[in-house]
């Protein structure tokens, strides 16, 4: 009982916007998608790998893509593609077409005389500030505060909640969860005798094309000069990405992780969930980073790099613990 | 000087209320709660255990709920309780009596025409989507935003500026505070000729009953299936769930806690704070995660379980860690 | 190519502001600010101490703050102070002056009519509780949901989306960042029959005066007595403070760190990014816990403490990690 379509499609019309061959009958009409566990009598799933051909021998989905060599594993209709994820998630945009955006302003958003905004769509209770300027095609969703002076690109889904400050800069087709803040103020202070005295935080953030940005996440603008992340960097839920930080294209972000004021991380990084940065370092290209794993100095080799102590039951750990104390002495 | 109860209590009501005997004088009226060493006139307080005796001894409390064996550790009015502390909780539901909530729709919320609110209460500048229901004595505090076609049950809490994405289903009696999000999209990505290529997330959060959600927790809807949340789970603050994660019930999880996608986590387990766990493993039930832990391989016997590099003075960190990257070559 | 200042200064007029001397043309007119790299013709910027000499002898900087001894490192005008850090953050204040504070109600803003607001300024769409008293001079920006009861003191700023639960009481020149959630409920159960039990949280929370909140952070009301941040003490993004944390005057708390409950953290205190500090125990004043540390026990000492795993390539993490699992047999 897989999770129905919002657009029906033959087995045939969807084979052709993928380019991939068919094994069985295409005119059959796909109704739901699921795993290979779950699905039944109209579901489309997918096998990415012989990993999977267990689960894809047993299925009882009716569609199935996957790849050349493991077409004989179940005799429902298939799919052929070299690539049966990236297929599958092709299939996705096809069987839950977005809506497509219809411009124009909620009667009880409060949207700033000055800003531009005239091909985007506003929702109830947003609020947009001066000059700001929202790109055609974008969607702002209930709740949603931009500050003045902001620039969205045209096609972005902003949702409810987001927090965009003063000055912020982003890109096309970029998406914003609820909850995620942009722009809001580093973590700069100077001691002095009557405590931290606050350091101005007078840089912006640019963000680039194709960026998404989970909940809750929150990017400080800069401190002087702008906050950067790159074209197709991904960011997930409840990531700290501090002042001046720059972050090179095409960089994934998972869930947790932090990255301290001014670090710099090159492009087609994966950083993992929960994994922190130090600041004023920097990370080259193509590097791995394990969750849970603190990176206290530069990186300068692709590669996988991890410092997690590892888990054990919690006796054992205690002996390992004891011997580690022993050895600082 | 402790916290004034919202409503004035004798000492037999209370005792009557919690089935405990009453040493001393229950006609007695209690005025405020506090803790054994702030506690004074007209205050009650309580005393868990022998650990807790010396500041029992010590107390300017007018009343105390403690077990049989500490009756005599103090000569106030004394309620006496196998389970002080869970009595104690009782009597504050009794002495802080939550304001009923009374049906009606603000002038300034945005409620979709189609949405079934009859008997719930909608705060000031909260936005409803389509189709959605909200049972009877729900209470959606100001600035909530709710998605088209969610389902909340009776007498839920929803504070402030929480977010409900689409199609999320919540229970009876969950509560949800300021800044969570519940049903973004996971973080699911295929790599690509042009960088990642997002994969729509279709599925949806089914959360439990007496579930609570901490305050800007991220709580992420199913790429396929549904991220599933069991009754009775207990979420603190700034916790992140991935998509399809599935929680068993009466699990508890403290703050800044991480569950990567797809993990899945028995029945009764209690995970701290900031604990990790990596995608794809499964925890059985009634296991115990210490804080800062990272669980990167599934458990499968109850007990407790610890990965944490041991605290020390800075230097001799330095020692253990030269001492472990040696071992490492 | 620095920021453009949004009120231009000379150099003379600025060097009086900060009592110090100049070495070249006074009259020349700061028209922007920028980093030693980046800085041009008519940019004011700093040179910290003798590490970043190779840059100011480098910068095309128009203006220099800087150290009598570092005076000769380029023939710019100059000015002269032993703290150039310090006096380049009083020269931002200087160049990007704050608007003044108007007082008024947005009409789309939803205040009680017991609230006190007379000479604050309240945004569109912020939402204000009864009985509640902001102070002269404070900012509320759009969307902030303030309860009731609740009282701000004077020049404060509420960042767009922050929340802000009944009873909170918040001193002068506070400033709290988007999205933060401050006297949400504390993480308290107790285990029953029937699973976790709620305990009401009725405590409150008090915060002193020139506190900063960033963006996202949560700080829950105590359980029965107040949850407390002393005064000048600077939180930074996604940190956790949970209920009835007591934090002393001055400390400073790096992002994605979390306090469980009790903690008591004394003054002048540094806490590392990702830092965890375990509940019911205390840190004296004057400690620097390093990034991504777990404190697990009580610190009476001040000092530097650490408890990180030093990160390596992921192949020589797996020899070190087997070497401590067998450390454990």
């Amino acid at each position: 009982m897989g999770r129905s379509v919002t657009r029906s499609l033959t087995v045939d019309a969807l084979a052709a916007r993928l380019g991939a061959r068919v094994v069985g009958d295409g005119s059959l009409v796909i109704r739901g998608v699921a795993n290979l566990e779950s699905a039944g009598l109209g579901d489309l799933s997918f096998c990415v790998d012989t990993k999977h051909r267990a689960a894809a021998v047993a299925s009882a989905a009716s569609v199935m893509i996957l790849r050349e060599e493991d077409v004989a594993v179940n005799s429902c209709t298939r799919i052929v593609h070299p690539h049966p994820h990236s297929a599958f998630a092709k299939a996705l945009d096809a069987l839950f077409p977005a809506d497509p955006v219809v411009a124009g302003i909620s009667p009880t958003a409060d949207v700033d005389a000055s800003a531009l905004t005239a091909s985007a769509r506003v929702d109830a209770l947003a609020s947009i500030g001066a000059r700001t300027s929202i790109g055609a095609g974008s969607h702002i969703h209930p709740h949603v505060s931009i500050g003045a002076d902001v620039v969205i690109g045209s096609d972005c889904v902003i949702y409810s909640g987001a927090r965009i400050y003063p000055g912020v800069r982003l890109g096309d087709r970029c998406i914003v969860h609820s909850g995620a803040v942009i722009g809001s103020d580093g973590f700069g202070f100077q001691p002095s005798a009557q405590g931290w005295q606050k350091v101005a935080q007078v840089g912006g953030v640019v963000i680039g094309n194709d960026v998404e940005i989970g909940a809750n996440t929150a990017i400080d603008r800069g401190a002087i000069e702008d906050t950067i992340i790159g074209n197709g960097v991904k960011i997930d839920n409840l990531v700290q990405i501090a002042h001046n930080c720059r972050i090179g294209d095409h960089t994934a972000i998972a869930g947790c992780a932090g990255l301290a004021g001014s670090s710099v991380v090159g492009a087609r990084c994966m950083i993992g969930g929960a994994a922190m940065v130090v600041g004023h370092l920097s990370i080259c290209d193509d590097v791995v980073i394990s969750g849970g794993s603190l990176v206290a100095s530069s990186i300068t080799a692709p590669g996988r790099y991890t410092s997690v102590f590892p888990i054990t039951e919690h006796r054992t750990w205690m002996k390992i613990a004891a011997g580690l104390r022993r050895s600082g002495k």
